[in-house]
Parts: structure tokens; sequence; C-alpha cells
């Protein structure tokens, strides 16, 4: 039983029949093929507005490309202080961008607040003592469970628009933000002035793709260089498009989130009713932030149940994170409830 | 037909079957799995030597992470002037090794001569108005299909010892070089003085892996640093160690290569005796440069044949690169010929 | 009347005089000359200890390129989260380090705590999603005007040195410390564990000159090319030189730094007595932070006085710098007491 | 007797006795202050033109910097083989510009062709496999010690201007090429098509000064956090514009250079007529490029006289670089002669 991340699941096996097909024949390298232009347009017709579609392995290289086509070596990001890119990708985002520098803030349930953002904005903007703030990225769900409403993102951007700043999503946990907040792919990004997003699919079935999603040509213009300077261009790129056209087919990275999103809500609502177990956050998609008294993480670590322990609280419980994904099932959930349950 | 390149191909049939069975179960991601030790400890045994070994995507990742283990931003590397390092991957080394500077030599047949290295790394050594030599790297086949003998390297090697010049192999076709000159991989490698190997596989029958072995622990110790920050780590590391694994598995590698560079000796042989056609480089594995006329150049582009097409020799003939893959057949072959010597 | 910086002020004399002469007849570029050996020597003596010396003209500069020897770009470097390399150099010091991640931490009196140092090293070591730390930085003065005691840097080099991570003093104020401090260059820096230092004169009297001072061969080996690379070697070096070798004859630096830091001094206990106003910090070099009411700001403004108002605290007096240089004299600071305390 | 460079001379006197001056007095830092608008202004009226304007103390920075401005990471930069970015910077050009490759052309007298220019802009164009160029730099003088005319610097512009590249001028000797071609500031560079300026005035008699010059604003917008970043914006900048305010008044800097070339010129007739002796080299400036005996050189070497050699040509005489300065002598030249002449 595995709830310590999404990533520890392998593709959907729908995912891996389409990259068996996609592997026959010759087909012209490096995105030079039809099967490029064909998953491309899958994304555009997704968030129903022609978009820059650019392929990569990785959430990091995602997440480092994207904000290298917003923000020079010289100028500054601002995003939450526990964001991915703030924490968990060493000192990525300064490779891609030539060193721009990230402004962690503080913030409720892992959201930056708009007024933060104009504030950070305009903190000593002109004084080249400062790095100016060249960007904004929110991360879709949150490090901490949570997700932005559209209406939370159209305030960042308004905060952001008058100093022309702009503003990234990372999206590693895009559909499960999506299905969460039951609207539109479009409402959450680009209706909400979202400018680039790290569309994020390894984590939901894929095997291992992410989408750099532009909404603005001139952004797009010269990502080609910037992607292929970094190693990010396969050649055989039909392993990247084959992904992504069999994830998008039918639904598939709807329904996979959906499912792994009523997994976490089992979870939740199991963990809620079990005494000395409190949940401390919204559970918005496929994460579960729990606190559990030290016993009970004992007790599920000897029944080999896998998940990240963050240690201890004032109070003495661990800060456990839990993690559904798109073939957890219902039994997982509720022997990992009864396990937990049985103090 | 396609005679493009060796990477227009699709995987093996053996290495997709392992994909495909690797993706079952939960596995603990970025390479902290049972799965990614295995891998690992294949490629040590095939250099018959404990490599640190690091699995990525693509191979401007492998070579500019490897140039980054080697060379600081201040630093330089000597490579032929026709290196892919240094005409192919953009400015792709200098992102990753953070400004190093590429001296980029002439030399007969894509390959750099020891002479010149060892002059280069002399030039204005010690004086900062020079980025000082930290590496040499070759490329193996080179970009003129000429594979450099173990004596060549060790001679190269020799070159670099006395300033601490180390010394890097871009292996893109190093199983198409290794079965050419019928030497083990490690004749060809850290017995001739080679630190570091970027170890492609991709051309050869993998879908997208490459392989950076590094023979010295001092030099690994950091890198998978290097690595996550780059983007290069795949969550689902599954997918790279099962190509691995397949690839190594009962020599397909090497049978893969052996059959390339069956079709490329065929091919060229052929060319060879059609008037007209001259193959300008030794075939030491799978690739064929042959200078054709315009006529037959445009009579195989009618008939749908795909390759690479480099412009007008002073003669008026087209230099021409013909590339054969693990899966190109003495049909095609024979058909090409048919075509170029039906004139 | 100027308090705003201590770099308002222009050359002391003698340091002027010594340029002038430095000017006359032909000299070996680059510091390729005698009088370059001879400064890097009188430092040597300051510190009582062989040192490689760097001159350079400015405080980010110097910043930069120490902490570019101590820090790969991968890494990260813990530091006060005011210190002047994480909120006052842009993202310089990323340029510098090839993109090195900043690790701002609070505490008391603009000081980090050896505890925190110690944590923050510890946090994700070894794991590739964080950024090693390679280096902590300290501020001598601190941005709030304070000194850290040798026995409180050699607690933070001692949290540092299990892990080998290397310890840099930015010592911008370093002349203003020492004489607050009333110990040794020596005790300050290398026999409290500090490798490296970035040594300001500008701010005491000089035109435009800092050196990089470092007490370990291996660090300063390939120093020259990084400051080459940088742009940082003058080819009229004699500029630095003069500058260096006319500030620390007869103990130039001490004296100009005691007059500084008494005229400080002469401020803050003016100030102690003025109804409605407070001194904030210890006040242990040359600078003063005050509480002062706004009429008061309104009134030194209005009389031309220049310092730093960084706007209001919660209880509505503004929070002021006020810094004094080796040219303030009690006339003006009286002067100054005397526009206060007219309310 | 120096001919070793120009910068090896000191700072013209009525430099030095500016800098002197402007030490006076309370001023504020970075440039915030009177004189350096005014400092800026001269520069707008030398070139007849509102210029952007940015003072640094090398020749490295004020190129690096000027070639970030124009060209990203991922882009590339035409120049010359032999120049002064390409083989005297280290790997400085990347470290400002985060990492954009030098494409150095071969060329007569030290100049690029601009059919060369054309056909490197066009090679791969638009495939991410190369990096696509987004500035030519010239250098004036070139490395031959010529000067490019203005119609040539327009072709070379022209060459540029249809695929949206910028033409960048080393101007390291400007006001030697500028008088050596007796046309205007203007002619030599925004009227022929330069973008931005490297206006060199160290060698030519300041102290540390060189300016980048902005044409257009766009391309200057954010120079001063790129120039604060990297450390080049001196507190008491007060030494840069004094220098510059002196530098062009009453034409010293016209005049500075006219003496040198006109000791060169001097040097180079002289030398014209000694048996065994050839200046390889058009004197267009202030250096002089003559093929000496071995046994002059070491005569010339005896008697004290500092000058570079660079290494025996394919007859056995020397290549010799001599420059002359603003202070060097007719008598200094002769004396040359008489030595080398005296065989």
């Amino acid at each position: 039983m595995n709830f310590a991340s999404d990533n520890t699941a392998g593709a959907h096996p729908a995912i891996m029949a389409a990259i068996a097909k996609a592997n026959d024949g010759r087909v012209m390298p490096y995105g030079n093929d039809e099967g490029t232009g064909h998953a491309k347009d899958l994304l555009s017709h997704v968030f129903e507005k022609e978009a820059h579609v650019f392929f990569v392995p990785t959430g990091t290289a995602a997440n480092g490309l994207a904000l290298s086509a917003l923000v020079p070596g010289y100028g500054a990001v601002v995003c939450h202080e526990t964001a991915h890119i703030n924490e968990h990708e060493g000192s990525g985002p300064a490779l891609f961008t030539g060193g721009a520098k990230l402004l962690g803030l503080p913030g409720d349930d892992g959201k930056i607040d708009p007024t933060d953002v104009a504030r950070t904005i305009a903190h000593g903007r002109g004084d080249p003592h400062y790095a100016p703030v060249f960007a904004a990225s929110i991360t879709q769900l949150t490090e901490r469970g949570t997700a932005y409403r559209p209406d939370h993102i159209a305030a960042i951007a308004e905060a952001c628009r008058e100093d022309g700043v702009r503003l990234h999503m990372d999206g590693a946990r895009f559909a499960n933000a999506l299905v969460g907040l039951n609207c539109s792919a479009a409402d959450m990004t680009w209706k909400a002035g979202v400018d680039v997003v790290s569309f994020g699919a390894t984590k939901n079935g894929a095997l291992a793709l992410e989408a750099v999603v532009i909404f603005d040509a001139d952004l797009a213009r010269d990502f080609h260089y910037r992607q292929k300077r970094a190693g990010m261009v396969l050649s055989k790129m039909r392993l990247m498009t084959a992904q992504m056209a069999a994830y998008l087919a039918d639904d598939l990275w709807l329904e996979n989130a959906r499912r792994a999103n009523a997994m976490a809500r089992r979870l939740a609502d199991g963990l809620a009713v079990i005494d000395g177990i409190d949940v401390t956050q919204a559970v918005d998609g496929n994460e579960v932030f729990p606190l559990i008294p030290a016993a009970t993480v004992a007790r599920l670590t000897d029944a080999g149940v896998a998940f990240y322990d963050r240690g201890q609280a004032p109070d003495g419980r661990h800060r456990v994170r839990l993690v559904s994904a798109f073939c957890t099932t219902a039994q997982d959930v509720d022997r990992f409830l009864e396990i937990a349950g049985n103090g």
C-alpha cells in the first residue's frame, strides 16, 4: 500500500499501450512529425485557446524552462515559500533562468496573497539593489494539497498586471485541482490571467510527461531554443506525444484525477473520525495532511504502508502527507483506515 | 526507406516489452528503487570496472551534465570543431557548465590530434586572459562516421594528463564504434584514459536513454545534484532502468550495432561501385558519407528516400549523410543502391 | 550634513595623494607589477597570516567572487535574511556562483544563530531535491549595525565544519567592527574559522577598493580566472594598490574607523536623551538605528540632513538609519542632535 | 621605454586632477548625483544623439554587459576569431550573457566580412540545434591595429538587419580609430548601424573607465540591473564621472589619440626603412605589428624595451606588437628605432 506519492505508480495501461503503438515505424525526430502537431492541438482544445506547447519529461524541467521564458537572470520570481520551485528543485530555477531570485512569501494553506504579491513587486522597484519581479508563480495543487480558486488567481494576476509581471502556474497536479474545483482548464488559467502553465501528467497516469503551455506567442517564440539547449528535446518525441494523446483521449486525465481525488476524500473522511487524528488542510485534490500520533505512525509503517512523515508537530503528533493516485483503490484506503483506527 | 538518422527508428521490441513490464506496481521514485541499482550494476559489468552511472533521456543532457562535472564556468573544453557539443547542441554545454568555452580544433576524419590538444592546453595557460582547458571531449563515432582507435584515445589522454585535463567521450554511437573496433568497452574508455562517457542507447534501439558513466568517484560525488537541478531525474525512473536492462541483456546492444554497421558496410560497398559516387570517409560504424550527383539525389528524394543533404561540394556533387539503424534491412539497402545506381 | 551612508564621502586625502603619486610612470598592467605584490603583503601582515589577496572595485563584486570560490551553482549559502548579499545585490550572487541558492535565516540583531545554521545545513542534506549548503556568510557589521563577537563567529564555524561548509565574512565595514570589538583582524577572521573575507575599504576612506582575502591556498588557486572573467581585473591596477597601501599605512584604516565609530557613539548617546526617540540596536560601529517621530524626521529633512528613512514602525515613528563616516565631525553630530532635540 | 601596451601608462594629468577635485564633499552614491548626469550628457553630445550611458571600470565588463543586453544565453554572437571577446576575456562573455556562444570568423586585417556575417547568421537559423545569432561584434581598432571604415561597418549592419541581429562595437581604442579615420563618432557608430558601443577611455589616458553607450532606449531599459548585479556600479561614482568629464573636455581624448597615433606612425615609418624588418599591417591607430629578426628582438629586450613578442613566424622572425600611448614621446620612438636599426 503506497501513499508516499502519486509518482510511485506506473503509467495508466491506456498510456502504456499508446506508447507501444507509437513505437512502430520510422518517424522524423525532435518533434518534426505529425503526431507532435496532433498532440499539441489536443492541448489547445483542452484550453479552448491556441496554445504553444512543449513536451518535457520532468516537472523541474517544465518549471525551469517556463520561468526562463518569463524572467531574466537579473529578475525575481514571487512564489509561496513552500513552492516546489523554492524548496524542492535545488537551485534548478536559477540554472534555467540564469540566476533569477526566488522571493518566497508566507501565506495560509500554501497560497500566496494578492496583497503580499503587490507589496513584494513594489518593494524597491526600479532600484537596482533589488532584483525586479518579472513573474509570480503559483502551485496548483499547492504544497498543502489545496487549490487556488479562479477568483484568487485572477486577483494575483491583477496584482501583477500593472507592472507587467507575468503569472506562471506550476500545475504538477493540474488535473486534480481542476476536477476538485469543477471548472474548466480555461477558467483556471488564461481566463484568470495565467500566462504559462506547467501542465503535469506524470503524477496522474503518464510515465514521464509534462507540457509547458504558453498562451502568448511572444513568450513562446524562442522557447524551442531554450528547450533544446537544456537537453529537453527528445529525439524520439513520439514517446511524449503518444502519452499526451492517450492522456487526453476520452477524458482519461480527468477520470484519473477524479478517482485519485475520491480516494483522498474517502481517506480524509475516514481519518476525521479517528480519535487523535486531525486533518489539517482542506482536501481539494489527492493529498491529505493529517496529524497522526506516533504510535499510529509506527503501526502503519510496521504494516508496510509507505508515506512521508515530516516530523513531529509541537503537540508530539507526526505531520504526515498521504497522496492517492489514479490506481489507488477503495480497499487500499479502507485498509489504511483500519490500521490507523485500530489503536 | 529512411537513412536520415538512426533516431528515426522506434525502440527495439525487447526494450519496449521491458518498459511495459516494468510499468507494473508501485515503486519508489527518483531512482530509489532496486531496478535502478541493478541497471547501474549492469553497466559496471559492461565496463569491467565500478562505474558511477546516471540515466538521462537525451544526449545533449548527458554531454552537458558530464562536462559540468569536469569543467568550471571559467574553464574551457577542447574538442573537434565539428563535435556535436560544438555544432549541434546550441549553447547547451555553456548552460550546464556555467559558461565554459569550447575550443574547436580542425582535424582529419573528424578526429582531434593529440599534438593539437597539447598545444591548445598550453596556449596562454595560467594567464587569466585565457580560459584554462579543463577537459578534452571526443566523439565516438565522430561526426564523420569514423572511430577513434584506443591508441589514439590514449595519446589524447596522455596529452591531457600532465595538466590535469580530463577526457570525456561523447558516445552517442558508442556501440557502433565498439563493434567496429572489435575491442572491449574498457579498452575504448578507461583503459585508454577516458574519465567520463556519455553512453548513448537511444540511437541504437532504446527509446530515450543515455547514461553518464563516471569512472572516478570524486567526479561523481555531486553529480546527482547537478542532474536533479537540471530537471533530469525522472520520477518514474523505471522507464530508464527498464530500457537499460533490456538494452544490455543478451548483448542486444552489440547485436543491434552489428546489424546497423553491417548495413552501412553493405551500403558503402554498393555505392563504391556506382559511377559518379564516392564514399569520402572510412565507414567505421553505421554512417556513410558519399558524394552523390545532383540527379541521383533528386531521384532518391523522388522515390521517398529520407536522408540529409548537406549541400554541394565544389565539384557540384552533394554531400550526403546516410545512417543505418538496428532495424535497417538488406532490402532497404539494396533498394537504395538500385535507385542510386539506376542513373 | 550627510548621514545617509559612509559611501557619500570621498576618499581620505592621504589615499587620494597616494593614487596621484602612483600615477607616474609606466607600470606593467593587470597587477603584474611590484606595487601589487607589496599591497598584498601588507594585508597578510594585517591578518598575521599568508593571505591570497585580490582587489576589486565594489563590495558586490567582492562578495560574488568570494562566494563563487566556495559554492558551486548547485549549492546553497546560509546567511541572515537581511544580509546585503540576500537583500541588496539584486541577483548578483547567483550570477557569480552560477545560480547558488541563498537561504536567509531570521535572527536577532541581524546575526545568524549557530544552531539555526546547523539545522539549515542538515535539512535534506544529501537529497538532491535540496541544494546542499556549501557556505555560510556573515556580515560584519551586520545590517543592523551590530558586530559578531569572535566567539559567536567561532560557533558558526563550528556548526559548519563537520559538513565541510565554508565561512565567508562580508566585511564591508570590517574596520568599524574591528575597532568596535577591540580585537585583532586575525581574531575576528581565520582564528575564528573564517575562510574568506570581503575586506571593505571604500566605506572607510578609500575611493573604490575592496579586497577578497582568502586564507586557504586551494580556494585561491583559480580565483584570478574568476576575477578576470568577471571584468574585475583593472588594467591599471596601481589605482587599487595605491589605495590599499595608503589605507593600511600608519593605521589610517583603524584611525578612520575609530573616528566614524566615535561619531556614531556621540550621535547615539545624544539621541538617547531626546524625548520620543529610541535607539533600537547596539551601536557596535558607525551605524545608528533610531526610531524618530515623523515631525522630527520632517524637521531634519527640511534642514537638508540626508539619511535613509525606512518607513513607519507600528507605533508611527520612522525607522531611520544614520551612518557616520571617517570625515563626520562632532559639529555635524551636534547640529543633528540640536535639530532633532529642538521639537 | 614601454611599447607593451597603452595601459602601462598612468592617467593623463588633467584626468588625475579632475579625480582629485571631484573627491571633495559629500555626494549621493551609485550615480545618483549631478555629476553623473553631466558626464552622460557629454557623451550624448559627442555622439550627436541621446545616448544611454553606463560607466564601468574595465573593458571586459563593458563588453560583457553590452553583449548581455543584446544576446540571451541561448543565442550566439558573430565576431572575428581574434576578437578580444573571443580570445582575451576568458569565458567572460558567457558569464555575462548566461552562456551565449561566440562564433569566431576568419577575415583579413582582423576584420569580419559582411558576406561571412550574413552566411553565419543564416546557417541553421531557426533550427534549435544551432544557437541563433543575436549580435555581431566588431573591434575598433581591431586586434591587428586596423580600423573598420564606416562603409564597412554599414555593410555589416546591413547583413545583420534583416534578421534583427544587433551590432556591437568593442571600442577599446575608439579614439585612436576615430582620429585615424578622421570621421565623427556618429559616423563611426549609429549612423553606420551600431547599436551599442563599449567606449574605451582607459587605454587613452583615463585611469579605469569605459562607458557602455546604448543608442536604443529599449536595450538600455534594464541595463542598470545588469550592471549592479555584476558588481559594476561603483558607490563613489564620482571617480568615474570625473574621469569622463575631463577626458572629453577640450577634446583631450582626441588630442591624446592623435599623439599616440602620430607616434605609431613615426615608429612604423622608421621601421619600414630598417633592413630585415617588415610592418605587416596598416597602421590605422596606435599599434604597429612588425616582423623583427630574433637578434634585434634580443637587442631591444636587453636595452630594457618592453613589448609583446608573439613568437616566431615561419621565416624565423618574431611577430611583435608595439603600442604607443598618449604619453609616448618622439624620443622614445627614435631611441627604439636607433636600437632596432643598429644591427
